[in-house]
């Protein structure tokens, strides 16, 4: 759907609600608010068996309305729409919008009206909003074409709003205004039978008033097209922030490997969202103050905060959360802390965060004149200010008060050389006088301690996120793309020896191993490769060896090495697996232990996991995710984020291990993943170890995606 | 400070503003205040300059009044306060309240003038809330004594509000009002110069009209009066939400033992306050959403819910946070599901939650229906119904419609078998018509999915730790309590030999030791104990014996054991640590290694910490904390609440070890701190070794608190 068509429908000059009537909630709600935020476009409305309704003249159809309209607002039973839809192309609409539901989301015969509805839109070159959407509003135009309550003001600004989910779309819409987020589009893509989310997005990304989307996905239909128009928004410096729903319903991916599903559907989710610079946040509050903060603030935000607030808690609050987010309280400079004392009662305590104390009721330019002392000197100190105070509204002394109070806080800001964020206490409606003054004073106010601070962190995040994807060489992943799988005809479940072949192949760093067939040679390989060795089964087909006691750690002398090849051999028969040859390795003790998997996701293609060995993945989730391909840089990232990572650095007297060979290791990996495409299912290292100088493979299992023929069962 | 002199301060019949002036907007609001929200009481201004403030006549002196007035509300200069304090007292006033500040938060010359108020105000019996306090409300009288912005409605109820940092009073009622949460009582305690946190505690478990206590708190002060009114409350049946700040200026614990601090402050502090049923939460949204609700709902909540909203996005976060929450939607019964899917129209589907759709706009009772529907089969299957709407406010058709159908709603809740909750959206300001309305059906409004779902789980958590409590032998701690010190002249650190023998005598199980001084010794007794070995050396004040190469685990021949031996014994001599002795023990492999340890907590006394041994607790902060004196069933508490709870049931293949041989030895270690009181500063397991059918100390650290005498070093 190109932009140019979005671009004509979400900016209609008249509009016709088709199946409008007096007894129709949705009816009465769109007309309401097209009057009331549509600029006096004119508005038909159609209903073939009354004369009038809303009090204005009906139509009996489009055609009968004989002037130009652009957007035909169909809210008729779900089998007529098909009909009015051919109606309003023969009258020249362009633009359709469906509220109707009863289509795909109601099974067979839904989805066959639906895909009607959708090939007649796309015959006759229309452009089909829903069906099942509650519609959209353009603030910035503005137009509003929706059938869900609006509050005043709805004021203009920098936030777009797109939600697979229509019946949130009300409660967003308020939460957004409650907050004095100013909005350039709010808008439902329902079942998105020709326009789509990516579509929307794109249009966004480019549309001018736009600069922060705020995102509820129900799902992700179209991976490639959202990595591509998040690509956009970043080069574009526009923000996408998203809510997945849906975390709870994921559950229940099968174990393939050692260890088992390495990461759930949401977590993946998470991860590659994260990948493409995309602010992944956990609730509707997150969602619309984050979004708000990052269209409100074009300036860079970093790690390094000085705060100003009148209350002690509110300062110990914020000290708590900016601890939790890893953000920073540097020290006041030296002048500033000098004018602060000269300017503050005798009784407070100049620190950052600072607390003018309750004698800003005495005087109440005391918090505006201390943030004056502090942009003084904050060019290299901190990366922003935060002015923490109560909503405009609680304040005494009336509006006009109110306002000059915040002109000259504005004027403050204007001035200073790093940003300042205005936070505001939380739970105050900011519709109405505070929402005029935000947009009088050019000041955005950020909701709350909790929310407020949690959105700060999202903006340094996406920040940073933006420069490191962006400081990548460009097309520069760690392989070129595979001309041909490399194994063809690979099929089943790889163990040891032909997955050891394939990882070696490619560089991958190795544990020796010698294979063994009697307990002789297995002493032999011993002691040629010196120290204690470990003993293990090597049938490729048998995943979880370890299970059945097929592993013996530690053998020292010869006569220990004899007794567990004699043990190992006779399990494996006892097992069923056949003649079953050995494995003797050298003993790996110390260092620390990875478990590295990249593992095929249906949405996402290739995603490599990386944490701790073991069990740890599946007790803490402590697991850096990324889709590929990969860089080395990235594999590190990954490292370095882990909550694990102090283990690698050296924790508490433990050796630090080298986190630039676990790196290249891993990144060696992830280039063999790279180069088989698709022809596998998961490659999973468990584990990789990692000593002071070195990592090694200790383990390795490949899983194809052709299962082994029969003859081999 | 009795219950009866706060119950006089809290419900004054008249009051008198002292330092009352036009040009203090503290004065102007306090003034204001009482007029507005006190029920006509008599408010008198007191000024010596000037005959007229507020419009109203001014008395020069408190003794000038001549009429009867219970509380003296004193915003002079801090120099003055206390003459003011002696007037009051002189003119009958029994009642004293200090918005000024300049006192003990200031430095010793304040602190002075703040013991000389409190001192004045033991001497004549007035009861003294302050210094630096913004006031109280009482809104079941009601009476408004605070210098904050209140406003309208003032809807009085269950919650009352305590708060440590006055600052925060504003912003705090305000979000409670923002709410519609109904409150008895907001009270600031200020310095705490006579009233403290404690005191107002136990006035509001006893108060009629509170049923939840909201607490702001900044430090612990008084641990032993908290734990008293803790377990009134508990036995009242009024639950204390607490939101502690300051987490982040904790830090900083030095390190005394193994692995270093187990727990911050902050983590103490939350373990301490939860072992005393009170509910810790992490934001002032919490704090009042959660008291809201357990003020509102006095009945059983539990984990299984049914969820019945307009909106599949809602249900799908629900959902989300439900899965977090550790919360549960079992499937509608038979006779539910028919009957909703009669009810719904055809395209929607019966399943919980459940989403009636946005056909609710044509069918405004279908939703409610819906909710009747659930309710009819709800008992036993669930304990209680999320009902997820749209704030009153954002309804159509004007305000006796929408309250004709909320009392509908009422209706429905009322003849429930199980608790209804009605969870609003979010960001909706509640005040005025919504809180009337609230009122009038008497229906409390949870706010939002985020915060109304976390307050679901904090007030579940409070239903079950109650009655946990509840449910334990009263009186009956591992032990009595200790005649005397069984270590008299105990000091400095005691490790290995003295540890082991200390724990024996107590009956903890720990693993066989053998002690010996040379190579040949050591042979014999790893032939003794048959199997590998472990060779330890064993210097009492050596601490961190593994960082220095002091252990060396599995020797399994005669020869691996001399090798050991001497090279130990010489490290012993290199490391300054003289002849010291080695330790030969089995080895122990498998199985799960736990940390305990019993640490004197400042504020708490002894806190028992359980984790995985090793780094884990330090990297990814799994510890369970529970103040002494324990019980057994509580250190099997502690251990299944672990995240790493799984790996002592058995994940992933393998072995299950016993909790229960775990729990026992762990009840044995506290039991031993119980017996040594105060003389001890830290006992540390590192590890508690677990096997399927035992647990064994492996290695104990004991510090004492009397460091060594000097001729010991």
């Amino acid at each position: 759907m190109s932009t140019d068509a979005l671009r004509r429908l979400f900016h209609p000059g008249a509009m016709a609600i088709v199946g409008a009537s007096d007894r129709v909630t949705w009816s009465k709600t769109a007309f309401a608010n097209w009057q009331a935020y549509s600029g006096g476009r004119p508005v038909y409305l159609v209903n073939p068996r009354h004369a009038e309704v809303h009090g204005e003249r009906a139509h009996r159809s489009l055609a009968d309305i004989g002037e130009p309209v652009d957007l035909a607002f169909i809210m008729t039973g779900t089998e007529t729409v098909t009909a009015v839809a051919r109606e309003a192309a023969d009258a020249g609409v362009s633009g359709l919008m469906v509220l109707s539901s009863g289509f795909r989301e109601t099974g067979t015969r839904g989805a066959g009206l639906e895909q009607e509805l959708a090939e007649l839109a796309a015959d006759r070159g229309l452009t089909l909003l829903g069906p099942n959407t509650i519609g959209f509003i353009n603030a910035s135009v503005p137009v509003a074409a929706a059938a869900t309550p609006i509050n005043e003001p709805l004021a203009p600004g920098p936030v777009a709003i797109l939600l697979e989910s229509g019946g949130l779309a009300g409660s967003v819409l308020n939460m957004a205004q409650a907050r004095a987020i100013g909005l350039s589009h709010v808008i439902a893509v329902g079942n998105q039978a020709a326009v789509r989310t990516a579509d929307v997005l794109e249009f966004l990304v480019r549309d001018e008033a736009t600069r922060c989307i705020a995102l509820f996905l129900e799902s992700v239909r179209e991976p490639e097209r959202l990595r591509a128009v998040a690509a956009q928004a970043l080069a574009a410096g526009k923000a996408i922030v998203a809510l997945k729903a849906g975390r709870s319903a994921a559950g229940g991916r099968t174990a393939l490997a050692h260890t088992g599903a390495v990461a759930d559907d949401a977590e993946v989710t998470r991860a590659a969202l994260a990948s493409l610079g995309i602010v992944v946040v956990n609730s509707l509050e997150d969602l619309l103050t984050t979004a708000g903060l990052l269209g409100a603030q074009p300036a860079r935000l970093g790690r390094r905060i000085a705060v100003v607030a009148a209350s002690g808690g509110a300062c110990e609050l914020i000290a708590d959360r900016a601890a939790d987010l890893g953000l920073e309280l540097p020290a006041f400079p030296s002048p500033t802390a000098d004018s602060l004392r000269r300017d503050l009662p005798g009784f407070s305590h100049v620190a950052n965060p600072l607390d003018v104390t309750g004698y800003v009721v005495v005087d109440p330019l005391l918090q505006i004149r201390a943030l004056e002392r502090i942009t003084a000197h904050a060019t290299g100190v901190f990366d922003q200010i935060i002015f923490q105070t109560l909503a405009p509204k609680a304040h005494h002394g009336g509006q006009q008060y109110t306002m000059d109070r915040y002109q000259r806080l504005a004027g403050v800001i204007g001035a200073s050389p790093v940003p300042v964020l205005v936070q505001v206490a939380s739970g105050f409606d900011l519709t109405g006088f505070p929402t005029v003054l935000s947009q009088q004073c050019g000041l955005h106010m950020l909701d709350g301690i909790e929310h407020g601070m949690t959105a700060l962190g999202h903006a340094v995040w996406w920040h940073e996120t933006r420069d490191w994807i962006g400081s990548r060489p460009a097309g520069a992943p760690l392989t070129a793309a595979p001309a041909a799988v490399p194994s063809p005809g690979a099929s089943g479940v790889w163990a040891e020896r032909q997955a050891r072949a394939l990882l070696a192949a490619h560089g991958v760093p190795l544990t020796p191993a010698r294979y063994v067939a009697d307990s002789g040679e297995a002493v032999r390989a011993a002691a040629d490769l010196g120290g204690p060795v470990v003993l293990k089964l090597a049938a490729d087909d048998l995943a979880h060896k370890s299970d059945v006691g097929g592993v013996v750690l530690d053998l020292r002398t010869a006569d220990e090495v004899r007794a567990a090849a004699a043990r190992l051999l006779r399990l494996s028969v006892e097992q069923g697996l056949g003649e079953g040859c050995l494995v003797v390795s050298p003993m790996r003790a110390g260092g620390v232990e990875l478990l590295v998997s990249v593992r095929q996701d249906p949405t996402w293609g290739p995603m490599l996991a990386v944490g701790l060995g073991g069990i740890w993945v599946e007790v803490y989730r402590d697991i850096g995710l990324a889709p590929l391909p990969v860089q080395a840089a990235d594999v590190d990232r990954l490292l370095g984020a882990l909550r694990a990572a102090p283990l690698l650095t050296g924790a508490r007297g433990r050796a630090a291990v080298s986190r630039a060979a676990a790196g290249s290791a891993i990144a060696a990996i992830a280039a063999v993943a790279e180069r088989l495409g698709d022809a596998f299912d998961t490659i999973e290292i468990n584990p990789l170890w990692v000593s002071a100088d070195r990592a090694e493979v200790l383990d390795a299992l490949v899983v194809w995606r052709t299962p082994d023929p029969p003859d081999r069962e």
